[in-house]
Parts: structure tokens; sequence; C-alpha cells
């Protein structure tokens, strides 16, 4: 197989971006579909870059004052159903145990789909004065949501994800705590994704089952749709009174907790992919990458084959005390059928070593971001690469910032066909809204675009709902979404 | 509360060594029950523990070539039932899911009480080629097995593990991978967990469901009884048939792959707790200990309140750079009943700083296995600490082991009235047996105690069945067992 052929397998991310995506994730050796509908193995590959993605969340969920822990797979029927919304908005989705061994099971037990309801019933009882407060308790772990449509990474019946769950004395400290940890997401998502992204408050309509408010960070995709990149949630008193976590204030009277909950995902993944491949395929960012750099050999055979295996095994040690960095010394393929593979499968940097290169005592380096190609020195290379690879995570960061920019744009005043048409050509919009579901609806319907949140750092201003006209106080944005 | 109520809140070790278990377990908040039969909920305590574990037998898997990924949590009827020894093993204890969302499945599926299956039929589609073996996985997840009667850690209906699963073109290299990864283990539980263990082949009535050999290393608890304490399975060609993971060989033919599976779960948390405990409670390890040492101030008010305290949080801060550290500043308890709290959790080391320490420039040492209390200067704490906790981390090793050999008695020739005499007294038992499964049975039957395996180290040498008088190659090691 030769480069060109590697290459031609995948779809054009220009032409088709949905085959595109599908086509690296296989091709990359991410993630591929089992035979239990909608629920995918994630290979070497794709983990590696979830252990690299949980490395950095765990880290700033620590720093931040949580600690994790691990609540059960199952939740009784009766459970999940104590918040009326909540069960409602997961019920139709849940995969139902009815047995156990040969046993029918007295009631149905629900694979998570998200865990508020089996946490709160352990929280009623860990709290009980307000000395136990504030409760700050993150999970790793699987949850199960029985997708009609599945895609890879995007939207699989299982899948992996983090859920952090507090318990607080006042509703402002609850409050602080949900805009911190949608901070932390942003922080993560912005420096080590290298995805700009647009935090905000969900409106009713989006809102999570049994907020009272749900904040998220959304990103532009690649093709100009918004995926929502992590989001967390005040329940004020909800769940605590579903669930009865209460607990003897300062002043001896029994109040009930204020409660949050913060998720981010293998979803992410999937966010990644689209936005920062190219017609080559994947584009990781070296903060996440499952190897940061890959070295190929070049040779002829002989003697010169085992110099340069040699000198780059050695380098390869020496460099990964560092970075994670990979050698391919497969005798099978050519170096050029070496260099599409790894640019298919994302790999920010790589080292070509040939005999010429040694007898100079350089390398050469090409980023795979913009294909540059330079020299380096041997002696003192581990700097040269950690330069290296800071200056591509910036720059990806700040590529996606121009796409997202060059692909926003404001609609002014009540003119919905404006809006439609920029929907149509792929666009964030900017535009007025007047407060009213049945706008957003109408305007769902209409242009398939729904409000992604309302910025918090937006201009606060009188204006026209883009739909009916009535007064709004400033604008949302508006797009189609994943 | 006293301290001598919170120690009396638990059963004697000595004389109820159960009710101690699970007492010490709640106190020390590492677990508890959820409302779900059998799922318990790990508390950020316990789970601390896990992490610690899950990074260092991680590295250790890395280290030996292995990648993590994830595979579904499903499992389709059918596919567990290919392999017929594993189907008849598990299916009894498996959780079937009936439904996902409204819908009735076409087929039930099972929650996983192992992968092989749904791994198995993975690799099928991944093994082509010579070229592609060995396939080397690890995967952490969450299990489930549907037990009747159930203990916190010990034996609970889901449990968090890790399973491995490999492929590899000869059955030397399968058997070999089998054995180093029972060698992982055994260096693990040792020299981290401080737990001596015997490792051996298990015989053909406690083999794992599906395998050809299993091996286990097995711990000997503080009462005298057994637990095994990871497992590695050598499958053969088992379930490569079963699951039609076949390769083309160097020579061109078509050939079965050769597989092995091992794991180490959350069960290990329950031997931890029951090699190393005493009457006051939990001793940990300081290589897993959630908190390696814990600062309790000494303080009368006042001026030295605020001395003391601003010297421990400056003293935490500076240890907390190369050990897990944790300041216990709570005003509303005495120093007493902190020391009793952080005994009972297990804390290996105790750093007491009082204003006379202040004022001399050290702190005072107490060691939470032998007690032993010493001053130490302030100055270059880090290595004291540092190698204290060396120390009792062999310590600990060294009278684990003194204990397991103390216990540990040999019975010549046919005599079961002595084998039953020693399993009596708690002891483990080694004792010769002809390799017929129908004594082993028998003599389980009379004294409770199982084969818990065949040691590699064990003199061969002729001799005579403790049961049945024939001729046997070498003694094996017989106890009672969780």
């Amino acid at each position: 197989m030769s480069n060109d052929q590697f290459v031609r397998n995948i779809a054009s991310r220009e032409e088709e971006y949905s085959r595109w995506y599908t086509d690296v994730v296989n091709k990359a050796q991410l993630a591929e579909w089992s035979l239990v509908h909608g629920c995918m193995v994630i290979k070497p590959y794709g983990y590696a870059l979830w252990e690299n993605m949980q490395r950095l969340l765990d880290q700033r969920f620590k720093a931040t004052g949580h600690q994790n822990a691990y609540f059960p797979l199952l939740i009784p029927e009766s459970l999940l159903a104590r918040e009326a919304e909540h069960v409602e908005g997961f019920a139709p989705e849940v995969a139902w145990v009815t047995h156990g061994g040969k046993e029918e099971l007295e009631e149905r037990l629900a694979i998570r789909p998200t865990s508020e309801a089996i946490i709160g019933e352990t929280y009623s009882k860990w709290v009980q004065s307000w000395r136990d407060l504030p409760i700050l308790i993150n999970q790793w772990c699987n949850v199960m949501r029985w997708e009609k449509v599945t895609r890879l990474f995007l939207r699989t019946t299982e899948f992996l994800w983090q859920e952090g769950h507090t318990v607080h004395r006042t509703s402002d400290e609850a409050m602080e705590e949900t805009r911190r940890m949608l901070g932390v997401y942003q922080d993560f998502v912005e420096n080590e994704l290298a995805m700009p992204v647009i935090p905000g408050r969900k409106t009713d309509n989006e809102r999570f089952a049994g907020a009272v408010q749900t904040f998220s960070i959304e990103a532009m995709m690649g093709d100009g749709k918004a995926l929502q990149a992590g989001t967390s949630h005040f329940f004020g008193q909800n769940f605590s009174r579903a669930f009865n976590i209460r607990f003897q204030d300062v002043d001896q009277q029994m109040e009930y907790g204020w409660t949050t909950s913060w998720g981010f995902s293998t979803r992410m993944i999937g966010a990644l992919i689209m936005v920062h491949g190219d017609e080559s395929g994947l584009i990781f960012p070296p903060n996440v990458a499952p190897r940061q750099a890959v070295i190929v050999p070049i040779w002829r055979g002989g003697d010169e084959q085992t110099q340069v295996d040699e000198a780059a095994r050695q380098l390869q040690r020496q460099l990964s005390e560092r970075f994670r960095v990979h050698y391919d010394g497969r005798d099978e393929f050519k170096p050029g059928y070496k260099f599409s593979e790894w640019e298919m499968r994302g790999v920010p940097l790589r080292i070509e070593l040939g005999p010429r290169d040694l007898a100079s005592g350089q390398v050469t380096l090409v980023r795979r971001d913009t294909r540059e190609k330079r020299p380096a020195p041997l002696e003192g290379l581990a700097d040269v690469v950690s330069e290296l690879l800071r200056t591509i995570q910036d720059d990806l960061l700040a590529r996606a910032r121009d796409f997202m920019r060059d692909n926003t744009v404001t609609v002014t005043g009540s003119s919905l066909g404006e809006l439609e048409e920029a929907i149509g050509q792929r666009k964030f919009v900017w535009a007025d809204w007047c407060g009213q579901a049945s706008c957003e609806l109408a305007i769902k319907a209409r242009t398939a675009a729904t409000i992604r949140n309302i910025p918090f750092e937006r201009e606060e201003r009188p204006g026209l709902c883009v739909n009916c006209g009535q007064p709004s106080d400033g604008p949302v944005i508006f797009a189609r979404s994943y």
C-alpha cells in the first residue's frame, strides 16, 4: 500500500465531514463498534488519549479540593423516580436489569445514566451537621444511555466520564462551585485540548433534567456545528429535598443542602478529532497526544540500517525521559508509508533520522500541523523538541480561535431570514432573543439551530428578538449542534 | 466522645475477628453498603487506597509492555455461551439486562462478570497475522457477580478490578506471560502491600472456568485463613477456538492463538485490612496508605494555638512535596481523640507538634505499628520521615512473614486427623495429596479446607496422600479461605 493509498482511504474532510470523521476514527485505531448496540471498544491509542485527559483533569479536581470515590452502577427504579424532572428526562434511555442469576428481581435496577439519585441517597446519610459540609466528591466511571442513533465517541450507549457531586451549606457557595468547575473545564479544554470555548448559561429548554441552572462551554467543530464541551449544574435544593439531604446549621436549624454536579466525557475525544483534524487525518495537541513525537528511521539496509537503528533507539530512550516518544523501527514499511500513517494518526511531531543526518549529528523535525521541516542538532535536541511542542500547542489553539472568529456572525434585530441564512452557512450566530421558550422552539423548527448558551461575556443592551421582535436584553449564541 | 469510647466501638480483633473487620471498615470510613443488594460505596478514604494501588500496578503493567483499553460493559448471552465451561461457571451469578429504554431486547445482555467473551470476540477481528502478535492489553473497570452472601470489599456484587487479556503466537510465550504476570502480582503485593504470598498452581477443582491452568498467589489473613491475592490464567487455545482468534503464521499456516488473562480487584483492600490491622484499628503500609503521615497540633488556645497552627501548616506544605501528609487542625477535638482516630484509620506515622516542640525546634514522631515514640529535629525532617516510612514498610512485611511462618505446619503421611486438627487451629498446612479430585473434595467436606495451590517452591519427593494413603509427589497447601 503506497502512502497515497493510505490517505485515499479517508473521505475528504472538506466535502464529506461526517464520513471523514468515521474514517479517521477507524483508520487511526482510536475505537470501533462492538457487536452490542451502540457500545464501542476504545482501542489502546484512543484510550491513551483518555488517560492523558483524565490525568490532567484529575489534577485540577484535586487542586480545587475534590476527592474521588465510587458509587454503585445500579440504581433502583424507585430511587431514580424521586426527582420528577430527573426521571422524566432519563428513564426513556435507561438500560434495565431485571434478573440477578436465575432470579427475577423484586424491583428493576437502572444502569446509571448519571448518578445524582444514588449519590443523593448516600449523601443523605453523610450529611448531618454544617461541619460535614462542603462535600466535594468526584467519580470516574462508565454510564449508559440507550441511544437509538449512535456515532463513535460522540453518541454511544455506554461511555466513560467523570461526574462531580457536591453539597454546600449555602446557595452562594453552591453557585460558586458550579461556576468554578465550569472554569476548570474551560481552562482544561482551552489549555490542554487547544479548543476555544464559549462559557455561558443554558436556556430552560436545554437545562439538565432536575437542575435550576445549567452552565456549559460550547466549542465549534470543523464543520461550524457546536459541541457542548462540559457542563456544570446548580441544583438549588431540588435534589436535597428529593433525597432528604438535611443538616443542622450553625444556628441549630435544620436546612436542606445546596447541591451541584458537573461532568465531562469521552465524547470530548470526538470533539478533539473534529476541531483539529485536516485532509491527512488527525492532529492531536501535544499536551494530550498519546504519542507526542515519532522517530522514523531512514535506511537502505546493511550496515547503514544497523547504525541508524541503533542511533534512533538511543534517541528514543533519551527523549522518553521527557516526552511520549514512539520509535517506528518496522522493517516491512517504507518511510513514506510511515510518514503518512503517523500523520493520519495525529502525532504532532515527526523526527526523521537518516545516514546523512547521523553523519552531520542532526535530525529533521517535521511539524504535523504546518508540515514545516527543519534540521536540528542531536545535541540538546530535547530542549528544541520541548519548545516546538509548546509552539504547536499554542498554534493549534490560535488556529482554532481564528476559525471560530471567522465563522461567527452577528445578526441584528428581528431578521429571522438572516439568521436562517447564516445557520445554513454553518456559522455560530449572535442574535437577540426575548427569553421566551416559544421563540426558541420556533427558531429551532425553522433553522435546526438551538441557543447554545447565553454567554457570560456578552453585550448587555436593549435589542429586538430575532424571531418575534419583542424586547431583548442582549444577544445569545445560535448554532446547530452535535 | 473520649478516645477510649472511640476504640471501644470496635469489636476485639482477637475475639471477634469478623466483627472487628466490619467495624473497622465502617469506622475508618473506607466503604459502606448502598441500598442495592451487595453493592458498596467506596468512600474517599478507601478509594484513595485503590488509586494508590492502581498507580503502582499500572506502572508495572506498562513496564512489561501492556497498554490499557476499554471494552463494553454488556455481553450478549449467546457470546458468553460460546465457551462451555466459561458460561457454566459464570451464568449463575450474572445480572441480566433485558430492556433498553421502553423496549424489550431481542437478546439478554449480561453485565460483565469478567470479559473473556467480549474481548475474545474483539480480538478475533484484530488478529490476522503473526505480525499482530502478541496482543498485550489491560482494562481497568467494574464487573458484577450476583453473590448471595456479601461482605464489604471481600465479596460484593459489583467490584472494581483490572483484567489483562493477551494473545500469543506460541504456547510457550503464553505460559511465560501467565507466569510473568503472577510474578508482577507477587512483587506488587509483597513490596507495596507488605503481604507475603505463596505462588503456585491451582488444582483442577479450583481452576478459572475455561482455563487450562490457573496460577494464584495466596496470602494468610490475621485469622489464619487464606485469601487468593491475584490470579493468572493460561487458556491454551480454548478461548481462541471458541472465539475464532486465528492468524496466519510465519509459515503461512492458519493457527489458533494462545491466550491468557489475569486479574486483581478491590477485594485486596479487604486483605490489606485483615493482614495488618490490630486491636486499635487499621495499619496501612506507607507505600499505599491514603495518608502516610498526619500532623496533630497540641495547644491550649490563645497565642500558643496561633503559633503552633502556623508552624504545623508550614510543615504540612513542606512535607507534602514528598509525602501524602494530612494536617488535622480541627479545633473541636482534643489531641487524644485525634490520636485514636488516626490510629484507627491506619495512618503509619503521626507527627505531634506542641509549643515545647516548637521552642526546641523539633517534633515527636510516633509509629502506628509499634507505637514507638521519638523526637526529631524540624531541620531535615523530610529525610527522617522518608527513612522511617521505609522502615515501617519493611517491618510490616517482616511481621506478616513471621506470622505466616508461625502459623504454618507440616503434616506427614496419611494422617487426616492431624490435618483436621491443624486446620481447626487456623493454620496453613503443608500435607501430601495424591492428585485425585475425590480426595481433595473429601478433605474439604471434613475440614472445610481446600488446596490453596500447589506451590512452585515445594519439596518434590515421594510421599503418601493425607487422605487415601496413595503415593504423592510432594506436599501442597491446605487452608480454609475467604
